[in-house]
């Protein structure tokens, strides 16, 4: 891997750079190839790093800002005012070239809207898209999209989705074709809304991407298609919905575990190995949601996020960084557009 | 409880007779003040009938129709051309008040269309929902609605699945001024789209509701809310999500349980107690869906469901009739809808 800047809004996050600052040190530890660039608040960053060594500091440069877009800021209000904020100069940052991307733990509504301004959308993409991989029974990844950035989508709109969601998957896991599908009430062509509708339509007269037609809400998580689009009213409600049940799984296991001596004795040998296995599915294992259709590399983690998991993020940006993702996401739009042109 | 009699579409679902008549005898059986009508194929009902003692037989009619709605088959072409379906006679049933409710597997849609055109829908109420309810982690049910009945929803109509649904739970579970919420991608006052923030603003003028604001998907499962609205589009997607990511953490933890000797060893003998733990969260305990703000009532069953699970939703029905559901959907709407107007 050549040298990769990346940019970090250390000062996002429910944890700002408590939890920011240990991270990029991990990532740095792990990728001697990288550099990364800490935008917020000096004096605090340089606190959480009073214990790294010579060879990690080299690598790490700090961008002192004197605002923070908080979680609960109106987009728009962050948009206008926080000109100095760690999110926005970490962006303006990657739009100017110093850094190949950002990641940003912080108020997604205002990352989404500063990234829209300062580093624009592809040619062909209206408005970009929150996308994740999630955990299926097969064991592969699925990518799905959008999360929740674009709360009221059009079948173009949808459409776009499915070539940035097609490309990505394609990037990242090196998988040729991925299978794509629309997320609906049923699978018949009669079922769903107008938009989705649309956007199948459009989808079947696509010969360059792989569409597979509807899938219904069960079917995210079995691994039986690769990218699954939906609006992000839907997709961010099927997210945290997943995370809902999964918690209540956990705690019927644990509480419904304890009845009974022998079964309790048994259950307290295991527990440590249902703990570990529960631990794989968590969700910050699955961190970093990348924003596509922009003309640079923007990489939001959980807000809460942890050590380990806002690494995952960075190691996220790292890949799409390398991979150069924007200008395969540009390359495979502008041919599927003139292939439907023509 | 007085005697009451129910009807139910034998031929429904996946299994038709070959579930529906057992679940029949099984719901006599526990019920002695029960009586069923059994509507579909008379030989084949009987031949299912053939062990039954004349105590259970006494209380079953059967009507004997000709046609079934098919499980895909388009709701608009049943209403039109299936007048001696097994699902169509079952409604007339409770339209002619030879029944108190009705108990269907087949078709959603189709049930869902001929209920409106045969019972109507209650004064002030647009369309039906589709109503069920979800385990939670403090134990008690959260009635969620729509189900996929209706895909589309304007603010009005979310309004009235509130009012229904805020009924219904009052009228079920027994609880005086349940906690009322809406669906949403935040909880914050600007989140959602134009439909969800209306609705929020109608809700808020309502004192006869308990209304809590919004919640994100992640708060169906705690418990903190007793109803949740959303338009069916959002509310089908969250149920068959919520199945799939409970079939893949089961997977997980069987699959990931199965490593080193000892822990295969201990997870062998404690296998039987989360499988019994498992079974216990299985949708088909909570098996019944209402259609909701009909001047009748309806009860949907999964499709699939097995015969206990098919016994569950004939005891819901009976439930329903037992307290008059539509009539106090109806009187409690009649007083919401002048104190708003006033």
């Amino acid at each position: 891997m050549k040298d990769l800047t990346l940019a970090l809004d250390a000062m996002g996050g429910d944890h700002g750079p408590h939890i920011s600052v240990p991270a990029a040190v991990q990532a740095l530890t792990v990728q001697p190839s990288l550099n990364i660039i800490l935008v917020g608040d000096k004096a605090e960053i340089q606190r959480h790093l009073a214990n790294s060594t010579p060879h990690i500091l080299e690598r790490i440069d700090i961008i002192h800002t004197t605002e923070v877009v908080e979680m609960n800021e109106r987009p728009v209000h962050a948009l206008r005012f926080k000109k100095n904020s760690s999110m926005r100069v970490a962006l303006e940052l990657v739009r100017d070239g110093k850094a190949s991307a950002c990641i940003s733990a912080g108020n997604t509504g205002a990352l989404m809207a500063m990234s829209k301004v300062l580093l624009k959308t592809l040619p062909g993409i209206d408005r970009p898209a929150l996308v994740s991989c999630l955990p299926t029974v097969k064991g592969k990844p699925v990518y799905l999209l959008d999360l929740g950035a674009n709360v009221v989508c059009d079948s173009d709109t949808l459409f776009q989705f499915a070539v940035m969601g097609s490309v990505l998957c394609e990037t990242i896991e090196k998988l040729p074709k991925p299978k794509v599908s629309l997320l609906n009430v049923g699978i018949e062509e009669m079922k769903g809304n107008d938009q989705v509708q649309q956007a199948s339509q459009i989808l079947q007269n696509t010969s360059q991407l792989n569409y597979t037609g509807f899938v219904e809400g069960d079917e995210i998580y079995t691994g039986n298609v690769d990218v699954i689009v939906c609006d992000g009213f839907v997709g961010n409600i099927t997210l945290k919905t997943s995370e809902g049940i999964a918690k209540l799984l956990v705690h019927q296991l644990k509480t419904g575990l304890k009845q009974g001596f022998f079964v309790r004795f048994l259950s307290k040998l295991i527990t440590p190995h249902i703990q570990s296995l529960l631990s794989k599915m968590n969700p910050d294992h699955y961190n970093g949601a990348s924003l596509l259709g922009l003309r640079g590399i923007v990489v939001k983690s959980h807000g809460n996020a942890d050590e380990a998991a806002l690494v995952q993020a960075i190691n996220l940006a790292a890949i799409e960084a390398e991979r150069r993702l924007p200008e395969m996401v540009n390359d495979r739009l502008e041919s599927i557009l003139l292939d439907i042109k023509s």
